[in-house]
């Protein structure tokens, strides 16, 4: 057997303790792929007394993990520290310039630093290895970078949160509201105590920033990525998408055309009949479509300590063989920002939240004309006179622009008691 | 640029057309992703003439495959001729000889013949590379012995045969019987002229066996998977399959356990809120299931000229690379044939035509006791004095060689009409 690939952890919580453990059960079968063993030689992490499940003793421990990047002992440094600055940036910058493989599972850092670290890691010809990034334990990156290498990508989409999915998988099914049911979710574990980077769409906007830049190899601004979560859905919007076929999902979707590339993550009506609207749960689901290969779908957990460790072991078996490829599908040097689409143009469901009083439906009905947004749908279904009670509108395709302008002039119609709410309808064809 | 990767096409039926007109379309995206060039050289088919949307006028053309599997220009064969014997055999032993990499979508030959050609790739330090062969331009292959790489892997599965995935669809849909959905499949092109490689799941078996064989790092013998088609389906058992909860499904299905390795491909029931049993029409659907990762389902399109050539060339752009692995996730020579389960436990759907006589539950019933089979449930709906009426029992979990001893005793009882009709509940947890 060929010489150990010798790794560095740095950070020993779920992420950095799940890969250990994998290494210590599966030892074997990695050995076996990798064409020689898969060793954990060092660790970096703050607490050497803490209990984590798997024992630490027989490893040599470094309190600074930026000592356990420069290690000359080090071929691989799995950074399993997290946040886009600060240390897990400053180690993974100084394991590329000391000449090591990086390993990582931090999103946030790549979506906003991934070409320049790409650049970094390519001219010291190593290793910036990400699969557990996006999608947890499903192989996403590899299946887009290799499996569907020979062709076009025209788009990638997908739920890319299962906290999210969590969530408004258990509002349909309870009718409960927004808050109810996240506080249930972190009782549960399924949600982090500060839920914004899950419920806010940004978790899903650093993946989707990844996937879409291997997608179609050039970088993505993170900044340009529009970004909204979940907060605004009701479970009166929930009840109103089932009725009209769909069902709300929290979908990351990038697409490229002619006119240039979207990327935004969402709450959007997607038809209850397509997979996506199936997947319930904890579940993320990734759709990609090739020129020649046609529409491809993954399915797995996107978290957890398991699947997050097997994305993580991939990698480093990769780094073990000498598969080592540019780290978004086209060389660093060579990857431009793409262009971004300028407006959209899609189907629309507006909710509206009215006085139940004569004339009312006549007054939206000018507004949404005098910004040519034409209606596909209406729906009143609740009679109190005087009370407010829901308008739901879905319209033909239209532009982004028009329905924005459209939804400030419902704004100014004194009957109409609350900021329209508006989601995109995707066709997801 | 680097070197071109010189390509030699044996065969220009739907797949080696389709991996040539890839090349010509996206060229270019292939070159970025392979590092280099990849380009068709040399050609070898029967027909000069034959209109095949495709110019070959540039290409050499050689009348004989076994040539090309020589030829000094030629870095790779793509074996696109078909056959687990005769002229495809003899090329790709012709050609890993010759110190060339193959690729192919050829399941039949690889299942036949597997661990003696990837000895002759290894011996030779070549490729033999087949992603073609399985599930079409779903990177299976790729995901299992890479992107799952980390895992023990406990249990592979799905839908691995569209056109009887599109007939059993087809008859649930209509109601109509085999017969009938199966014409109507070869009219419209799903189905082939002589079927039963499909719908007997010979096709179906052979990829199991490539599959299975990658995922337990050993080899199967072809002829150790159980093989039942969908030919004895009919619509009775489709409507009563409804009714309990189930979809009917031919699935192949491999799961190895302390007891050996089961493997089989049969029509069986499956729950209808599964996955499997919501994948409709002509895709195919594999589920895995590893040790760390948990399941992760992969979905596509499972045949065709487009998402064959994306497999193809995704084999084509890893060797371009020199990525090259053990063929089937271990080196040749530790492959050993698996040891096969000698008994399989589960529970199974039996179908009797009975004469609506009194008594005859009783005897059924005490068949079955006699053999330890315990029944879950008993659906007797029909009522015609004297005339054959349906009978449906499911069991709980009981032995395969209960079940066949019980259909013995079964088939004594002179009211029961007809052999008993017996498929297997396939829980898929």
């Amino acid at each position: 057997m060929n010489q150990p690939l010798r790794v560095g952890l740095a950070g020993l919580g779920t992420v950095g303790a799940g890969t250990a453990s994998l290494l210590a059960s599966n030892g074997e079968i990695v050995a076996q792929h990798a064409g020689r063993p898969v060793e954990v030689i060092a660790v970096a992490a703050r607490d050497r007394g803490k209990e984590r499940g798997y024992d630490v003793s027989a490893l040599r421990w470094l309190d600074d993990a930026r000592l356990l990047a420069r290690d000359p002992e080090v071929d691989v440094v799995v950074e399993a520290i997290g946040g886009a600055e600060g240390i897990a940036r400053e180690v993974v910058e100084t394991a590329l310039d000391a000449g090591k493989h990086v390993v990582t599972a931090n999103k946030a850092l790549l979506a906003h630093h991934g070409a320049e670290l790409a650049r970094k890691a390519e001219r010291n010809n190593r290793a910036l290895a990400y699969e557990a990034a996006v999608a947890g334990g499903i192989p996403v990156i590899k299946a887009m970078r290799e499996g569907l290498a020979a062709n076009r990508i025209t788009s990638v989409y997908g739920i890319l949160n299962g906290t999210s999915n969590y969530i408004l998988t258990e509002m349909r099914r309870s009718g409960r509201e927004f808050a109810e049911v996240l506080k249930e979710a972190q009782r549960l574990g399924y949600a982090e105590a500060d839920p914004s980077f899950d419920v806010d769409g940004i978790d899903a906007a650093h993946k989707l920033t990844l996937l879409a830049s291997v997608a179609f190899g050039g970088i993505i601004p993170f900044e340009e990525v529009k970004v909204t979560g979940i907060r605004q859905v009701s479970a009166l919007d929930i009840g109103f998408a089932e009725e009209l076929g769909y069902r709300i999902r929290l979908i990351g979707i990038a697409h490229s055309s002619p006119q240039g590339v979207r990327a935004r993550v969402h709450a959007c009506l997607v038809p209850g009949e397509s997979l996506i609207g199936k997947v319930e749960g904890v579940y993320n689901a990734v759709v990609t479509k090739g020129n020649f290969v046609g529409q491809n779908v993954s399915l797995g957990r996107g978290a957890g300590a398991g699947p997050t460790a097997s994305a993580i072991v991939a990698d480093l078996i990769d780094i073990a063989r000498g598969h080592i490829l540019p780290v978004f599908s086209a060389p660093a040097h060579r990857l431009k920002p793409v262009r971004m689409m300028e407006d959209y143009r899609g189907s629309y469901y507006l909710r509206l939240m009215v006085v139940d009083k004569p004339g009312v439906v006549a007054d939206i009905a000018a507004s949404l004309r005098d910004e040519n947004v034409s209606m596909e749908q209406m729906i009143q279904r609740g009679r109190a006179p005087g009370e407010p009670v829901p308008i739901v509108i879905t319209t033909h395709e239209t532009s982004e622009s028009a329905i924005e302008r459209a939804s400030r002039r419902l704004a100014t119609i004194a009957t109409i008691v609350e900021p329209p709410h508006i989601m995109v309808i995707e066709s997801l064809e």
